[in-house]
């Protein structure tokens, strides 16, 4: 979009909003739910089928959700915050904090207002929770994070003062933009993205979008000199395209047609990002061909190097480009942040501080300006507000998900060493991908592993990982 | 779009479509425009203002036409006419016509249908007419189109028989892509297309796309080895650019906030790109510049010789890279198929004789295969017949318009050699693009010019122009 085209895309996209909003909660709509589904309970009778019940108790949550927010309030909560992302984009380009506190305040403001509609028991971050992952509390939530925190840091910690050095120069070499994304295609293949129902494409920040399970899109990004960049986003977005590509058509435009929760959409792209691509296993396989893409810059490297390069700890500054171990550091300030802020025990105007002082305790650096700080990520803008949690959970998923699968499929692991990664990709579909939202996201974390969402495996992972590394 | 997304693009496009003509066609709208307006003339009442009576008089004329169509026919249309573009492009790309034969027939058949729901008086083909270019009928282009063919077809044989042969092998050296672009750029900067308000970018076939007037897109596309390709898509996009930039943003979302036909859109587009980009004035300020740009591959070519080059007359089988003296051939052959398809005195299986015998009529050439012939445009797979006249149109107006503005602003051709454009930019601002729909398209011509389309204009500065360049 062009610059000056803000003010008259904010107002489109209120006014599809507000379209949307209006059909969801229509007279029409509601009449045919109450004839259908018990609205004290929100149940559909027994005398349907499994799906449709599903589908009856999914529609029901989004009319009901829908209907407890007045359409005006829709439309100007979508309006502003389409203007936020705007000011945030200058803001950030100029690190000013100050040109987006203004933009901050009001999206706030309407998100607190958000949470008096929705209702909520316990904290009214809960509410905002819901909305990107059903069911998530922050009675779940602290407890979970707590574990995480308690290891984490100490790991970390470990991490710093061993003894070994890892050295990834070997990835900052210069690497040919075309042969980068066609390794990144290759992989993709591999991987079994059906490029006939998908496509690769370049962009400022890497993301997916999907129309229909028969047109799934994925994007990447290049850097000459950085090239972990263009690789695992390609993974990384390729496993949210496949949740996409593997969601039942039939059930296209339903509820059953979505997936089921942010967590889960993001436990498909770290699994496929972390358990896969950044394994050894996966390297055995890859790591040739890689070699062979680039003779001159990696022919000298030996897998194990190239292994330890890509799994290299270091705390940063940016979340987009934090190590697996860090990484969930990165979410649980902006977490504890942005729940302090919608429970008014924090104020906008102190984020900077707030942001600073949270990244030195948890990962013993700061940043210089805001700009690779509270600044960093466009969410606040969007007003999404209790949509970072979604990423921790994905992570603490995608170990459970990978560890069930390597108890289902026992040739897992030859398998990935062996370059054969569909029948990962079709464990996922079966177990994950094509159910949709015919479960709500605890009963299908039920269903696949036994056991909901829990830090355990997450932890024990890292650090088994992390342990042989560096040598703890 | 992923090949495999076709289908699922159809049934969206479709239902988009149903969504906005429900609306359009709704008994609130109903109700509404039958206050304001007498139903058995279209007008307003005399105490509204002109802008208002304007807005009621098109708003009237979208409500009817679209109330002539039944919902759920408008649906099928659009279905069958996004599934027809895919089958289109794969006949095209194979080169068979037969491929495409099936489609074709199932769009013929719904367009004829559209006329009998929409109605006409003399030709089905007027109702189709109508919807590109209100008020225009068979009644008036026939003689039109007469006039054309009577004095183009002899000009092209003197042409052809003239001793003058043109050189235009300097246009097709090899000319750096990023260089082409910016010099494009630079074009575009001086007509007064606002990039703070509208973009560059690439595609496969160049078009202009606007979602309001801060918001506008024109692309263009780039031959390493044909200089003229990038070039004047920029041009022709530009014109077409700042007409969607000059539309008055008071009146977005309404009739009056929109272009009043395609023929005055495609005059905006050609004006600039042959009255403007493939004049002698305009050369004389940009020639040195393009030379600058391009040292080795036009700096021993003086300026006459790039003029001729880029006014080279020679018959040829595709109709966008036709020179300005053939083009209307194309359209004419288009425009007489067409409206014998709609009139059902010709058969859709006998489209490629008929095409190929038109061609060597007019043009003396016959294309080698579909592909270079009746399967190059994407038109009547989009149901889109009665669209090419909007072409001619387009040419004859643009001529009609830029002898207007040169009675007007007496320095226009100095400004121009000077590199001045930004004053043409603006009187076409002030004369037509400002006004949208405010007057019908046959008024505003003769509030501008004095008079409605008429071809004399056109004939005349072809035969002025290749006159002098062909010594005839």
């Amino acid at each position: 979009m062009p610059a000056g085209g803000g003010a008259a895309r904010a107002e489109q996209i209120a006014t599809l909003e507000g379209l949307a909003h209006e059909r969801l909660v229509s007279p029409h709509i509601e009449s045919l739910l109450n004839e259908w589904i018990d609205p004290s309970t929100g149940q559909a009778a027994e005398h349907w089928d499994e799906p449709s019940r599903s589908l009856l108790r999914e529609t029901w949550r989004d009319f009901s959700r829908a209907r407890k927010l007045p359409s005006d309030f829709v439309i100007r909560l979508s309006r502003e915050c389409s203007l936020a992302q705007q000011a945030w984009v200058t803001a950030r380009a100029e690190s000013q904090f100050s040109k987006f506190l203004p933009s901050l305040r009001t999206i706030l403001d309407l998100k607190c207002e958000e949470t008096q509609y929705l209702g909520y028991r316990d904290s009214p971050y809960d509410a905002l929770l819901d909305t990107y992952e059903p069911g998530a509390t922050v009675g779940q939530l602290t407890p979970l994070f707590a574990q995480l925190r308690a290891r984490l840091v100490p790991l970390l910690k470990r991490v710093q003062a061993s003894k070994v050095r890892i050295d990834d120069t070997c990835l900052h070499h210069s690497f040919d933009h075309t042969k980068q994304i066609e390794f990144g295609r290759l992989v993709l293949v591999a991987m079994g993205y059906d490029f006939e129902r998908g496509r690769l494409d370049l962009s400022a920040h890497p993301f997916t979008t999907s129309f229909h399970p028969t047109d799934v899109r994925v994007t990447t990004r290049v850097f000459e000199k950085d090239l972990p960049s263009c690789l695992f986003s390609c993974i990384h977005e390729g496993g949210h395209g496949l949740y996409d590509q593997g969601l039942d058509p039939r059930y296209y435009g339903s509820p059953l047609g979505e997936s089921v929760s942010l967590g889960f959409h993001e436990s498909q792209s770290r699994l496929w990002e972390n358990c896969v691509g950044r394994s050894r296993a996966f390297w055995q396989c890859f790591y040739p061909i890689l070699q062979h893409t680039f003779p001159q810059q990696l022919a000298g490297v030996p897998l194990d190097q190239f292994y330890a390069a890509i799994n290299r700890v270091t705390p940063s500054l940016i979340r987009v480009e934090a190590d697996e171990l860090t990484y969930n550091l990165h979410i649980m300030l902006r977490v504890e942040i942005e729940q302090a802020l919608i429970e008014r025990r924090a104020h906008p105007e102190d984020l900077p501080s707030l942001w600073n002082d949270r990244m030195e305790a948890y990962l013993g650096i700061t940043p210089a300006q805001d700009a690779d700080g509270v600044l960093q990520d466009v969410h606040w803008s969007m007003g999404a507000f209790g949509y970072f949690p979604t990423y921790t959970l994905g992570n603490l998923y995608s170990v459970q998900f990978f560890e069930q699968a390597k108890l289902e499929l026992p040739q897992l692991e030859e398998q990935i060493a062996a370059g054969q990664l569909v029948p990962l990709r079709h464990w996922l579909e079966q177990k994950i991908h094509r159910w949709g939202r015919m479960f709500t996201p605890d009963h299908l974390a039920r269903r696949v592993t036994g056991n909901g969402v829990t830090p355990e495996p997450f932890l024990r992972y890292l650090e088994a990982k992390y342990g042989a590394l560096y040598r703890l």
